[in-house]
């Protein structure tokens, strides 16, 4: 048990820094928000963060009463503590905000990438609690993944392991922001679920509601509202999106042979029309030996705090 | 450090069973040999086993000197200590040997699979001493692996993860053994080898050494000798085998980002001719932040002990 009975979350995503002083229950029992889009310079965007945290610190008894904070960042490293190269954050190169918050706060600061901080999240409160083995996969704008193997994260020999949204599904497929072609993320993605659809709607004179819709405003949720009206062209985008994740799935289970797939992020509001696509193609791809025995879960954590809660269960990893 | 200083391990094959008892210096002091084929009966197997046995273990000092035993068995799970329903032994079903030794030797006795078991012995021993982080392929007439993360083997939530050989590598591609198509041990095992140079002397009429050799009689390694002799067909088939093995080992890395690919087995016998086809085509396609950090070795326990060495890797790791 530890004496310190709060940790900080930080979600730090391009948009907004969401932070929670969460309990050793997983309740939030204070959050504050920064935002992360505009803050040009790295000092004053931690010591804005800082100063927005003094209060509700404050408020739980005071700095003495926080063990440690966790932060889930994109590309973050938890070897170094450093966010590399984040393409989607307002800060180039290198960063060492692990260390800036531990300065500046006087507690110890852990840092992963978000997919392996949902991972975390779901591991110590979620859908995968008490399991050793499983793989969280994200199906937000990208597709990301935490994989945990005997009961820790795979982070590899650079921290950067578990880029699943990273293998190549299709080759010499869809032109992928990673400068390769027929990554994952190209296809099930919600991005990549805009681009079928609107493949379908330049290449096919097919009749859908879609077409309600100007091409370049179609977001994966249209798809999913149309789909759910029982649009034949909407509920195949997800048949043929949940088909190529669950052959990926089914090579994935050939690596670590997980208890369970969790799955988190704005394509899973889809529910059964991508789910059950998944669990079909799984079935259908997987080796003989391993049929039947991965359970296809969605997150529990979904909402607001997820994000947050998985950055604090890496705090309470903190020594 | 351990009282006992011997360790027994079994290297069971389809053919012959081989025993090696190995000191702490990954030495084998004692060796024996059991036919596996032919013992249609496990509990004769075993008894003959333990029977071949005896005088080594007297040679050693007696039972009291062995640590305990291990044994690397194709479809070994590490969890039951079962093999299970291994298709190339002459027993069916799921078997205890682990159990079975254990009752009539008196020590504890650890199982797992052979690839698994050439891991553990390259960690140990071998190419992958110290590190936490690798990939072993055994490139035989199948293609196994053994993959370790944090130190630890992957064995997943039902004890045979690792199956890197049943990873699908191209959709609709040839016929596997496991039922499925376009696995990558269709195209990168020395059976693979084989396919590739018959379809080649089948569908082409290009000139080369292979064609004196009667069609169904080809074998890997005589494409590997006309490969020496500068054969350009020969050539280009192990060209082709390391593109599609090095495209894979880029989509391992996007999993566990290892710091090594350690590979193991005949066709590793090839050299250069398939080492530096398998490194262009993973640097090609690795994901940009993986670029240059894995190393690829070849086994530096190759070689007949390499085997028995793995098991009895295993054997060390008993309490």
């Amino acid at each position: 048990m530890n004496t310190k009975p709060y940790v900080i979350g930080l979600d730090l995503g391009g948009t907004n820094s969401e932070f929670g002083i969460v309990d050793q229950n997983a309740h939030i029992v204070a959050s504050t928000r920064v935002k992360t889009a505009g803050h040009g310079d790295i000092n004053q965007y931690v010591d804005d963060c800082v100063a927005a945290l003094q209060p509700i610190i404050e408020e739980v008894g005071g700095i003495e009463k926080i063990h440690a904070m966790g932060i889930g960042a994109p590309n973050g490293n938890y070897y170094t503590g450093c966010i590399e190269f984040a393409p989607n954050l307002p800060w180039k190169g290198n960063l060492p905000l692990a260390q800036m918050f531990s300065d500046r706060l006087g507690i110890p600061v852990r840092l992963t990438n978000d997919a392996n901080a949902a991972a975390m999240g779901e591991m110590a409160y979620g859908a995968a609690k008490g399991m050793q083995n499983f793989i969280m996969i994200t199906l937000g704008t990208g597709v990301g993944s935490g994989i945990v193997v005997n009961g820790q994260m795979v982070l590899g020999c650079d921290g950067m392991a578990g880029e699943l949204g990273h293998v190549i599904v299709e080759k010499g497929g869809r032109q992928c922001g990673c400068g390769r072609k027929g990554c994952l993320e190209t296809y099930c993605s919600a991005t990549g679920v805009v681009r079928t659809a609107r493949e379908i709607l330049e290449k096919t004179d097919k009749q859908t509601l879609l077409r309600d819709i100007p091409l370049d405003k179609i977001e994966s949720k249209d798809v999913a509202i149309a789909a759910g009206k029982g649009d034949e062209v909407a509920k195949s985008i997800f048949e043929e999106t949940g088909r190529i994740l669950g052959e990926a799935c089914a090579d994935f289970t050939a690596f670590s042979s997980p208890e369970a797939f969790v799955f988190f992020g704005g394509l899973t509001k889809a529910g059964d029309l991508i789910m059950d696509p998944i669990k079909r193609a799984y079935d259908e791809n997987v080796l003989q030996c391993f049929k039947g025995k991965a359970k296809f879960l969605v997150s529990e954590l979904d909402g607001a705090g997820a994000a947050v809660l998985g950055a604090s269960a890496l705090g309470w990893e903190a020594k």
